[in-house]
């Protein structure tokens, strides 16, 4: 048995689980894991470094994956597109601006155009543009995004808006959801299956430092925050309103609310964190997850938690009928 | 057929839907109807008014309905408890402090205590006193709380700590949730039901004016936002961490971001918010409602509410059952 939606028909997988383009923890090797196991894999092009993008799409070998860009990063250069789209991904991804400039050229391409929206006013350009997934992601993931909308009341009006204006288009609800009884709730809602991040985050093949993964694994989803001070100390040219939800250290708790002396101090407090970086150091290097993380306890192969996603999600959903059993 | 949960077996319920305790809206002619309808209707003893807690009760009649309070206004006042005790409620609802103080006389009394946790730590600690029933409202949800946790990530992990240390403990999912869907998602990630405000809010029952809930009508969950501005110019002593979610007005658009100078302006904006609670204007008055707001497009009685949500969670659940249908 397995789970059957729009979205597995869609793109031929066996689980309804698309792995977050995740910079830098989806690597080729964490997408390939994911696709193979059955979901759907997406390399992480963040920033948009091209030796990176090559490097990572021939990690992923000869497994189908996709990749997700920062869309304003590909908005400084237009090149990574050539170069995505020469690679003939399963499916690309943009998020935190208007996807408009690149959508007729994805589109022309034959590649699905995965639109990741935080509001209603996004979802609704994401349609206009022709995504052929909207990716509705609450406030509850990691990384970044708008602390705008919960996961929870904002999937079922996106799904809503989408049966109304162009029922094509398929839904993944993202944020918050780490095992199958969120995939489960996803469904639910209106959903065609889900993004995850943080849990495959937590797997082997996460390009993240080990001392990074042992942090995960004893934190709750009350330890995490929306914060700008990364993006101020690595000096990342980011909206005032997008913030990333992150785990919280020490450099946090030291600069969190303090952003005016933090931008005068960047240049040091740049070096402090790429020092960070190198060493393993998360007391000042940022560790990137969101209040999923609360639910993770292993740090198992991404193959297993697309399988362990599917297996929870049918159980939950075989308890849900249950609740329907006539006395 | 009717859903079936721990709740509706422990209360007797026809469905797992409970009425949040708001104040003003919930008053007893709401709370009523909930329970008539099936579900467990919650008068909002809000900050904790003798007269109007006589008179709610009054006005629910022989229905069975409950009653929540704002902890720390039943702390400044304890002769609240004796008097909602001496009306034998349902259930009794704490909320936003320390339930310490009052759970051993509310179980004495044999009356279900009911706590609404917003972090993981207010979990254990509703475990600790005693709670018959444990709610974890995320973010999403309408009026005050803390800028925590996401429902959808919050609501599986209170399941594990109820699972592994007080497994008889009920629990409800709160926040983003107004229709069926949610109900059926809530059900899916480890709840027993759910407690349910804006939906409510937005009934003919409801002690709320109707060019309040006009505004509701036309509103969309990217219209809200948290803010202590209303705290703040009616002179509410709440917690600093303690926002409430609201509908965005003009009110809001003026003040939000320069709370200093509101408070220097506190007496004066008090009157000018009082004066428009008067005169039902909305730009200036506080529209109390949460992200789910979206997913509102009507003013039913609190009835149709209940057996909606109930229906629609039973045909989510059976669409999501569909998804594991053989090939």
């Amino acid at each position: 048995m397995a789970l059957r939606t729009r979205l597995t028909e869609a793109f031929g997988l066996r689980h309804p689980v698309v792995l977050a383009p995740m910079d830098p923890a989806s690597g080729g090797a964490l997408a390939a894991a994911v696709s193979a196991a059955g979901g759907l894999g997406l390399i992480g092009g963040g920033y948009g470094d091209h030796d990176r993008l090559q490097r990572e799409f021939a990690a992923a070998g000869n497994q189908r994956v996709g990749c997700g860009f920062i869309t304003w990063s590909m908005a400084r250069d237009p090149s990574l597109l050539d170069a995505v789209l020469a690679r003939a991904p399963a499916a690309l991804m943009l998020s935190f601006a208007d996807p408009a400039p690149f959508a007729a050229r994805i589109r022309a391409a034959g590649v699905p155009l995965i639109c990741q929206v935080h509001t209603l006013a996004h979802a609704r350009r994401a349609l206009e543009v022709g995504a052929a997934v909207v990716v509705a992601q609450g406030t509850e993931a990691g990384g970044h995004g708008l602390a705008a909308r919960g996961t929870m009341a904002f999937v079922p009006v996106v799904a809503d808006l989408i049966a109304r204006e162009h029922p094509e288009t398929l839904l993944l609800a993202a944020g918050g959801i780490a095992d199958g009884r969120g995939l489960a709730a996803a469904l639910a809602l209106g959903a065609d299956g889900v993004l995850v991040g943080t849990r495959f985050w937590a797997t082997r093949e996460a390009l993240i430092h080990p001392a990074a993964k042992q942090r995960v694994l004893a934190a709750t989803g009350d330890d995490t925050v929306r914060t700008r001070v990364y993006d101020i100390a690595r000096q990342r040219p980011w909206p005032a309103s997008y913030t990333g939800r992150l785990l919280r250290n020490a450099f946090i708790d030291t600069w969190h609310g303090r952003e005016d002396a933090l931008h005068a101090a960047a240049a040091e407090r740049r070096r402090d964190v790429e020092e960070a970086d190198a060493a393993g150091d998360y007391d000042v290097a940022n560790v990137t997850v969101g209040e999923a993380v609360g639910l993770i306890e292993d740090l198992p192969g991404a193959g297993d938690v697309v399988r362990r996603i599917a297996d929870e999600a049918e159980a939950a959903i075989r308890r849900s009928a249950g609740h329907m059993a006539a006395p």
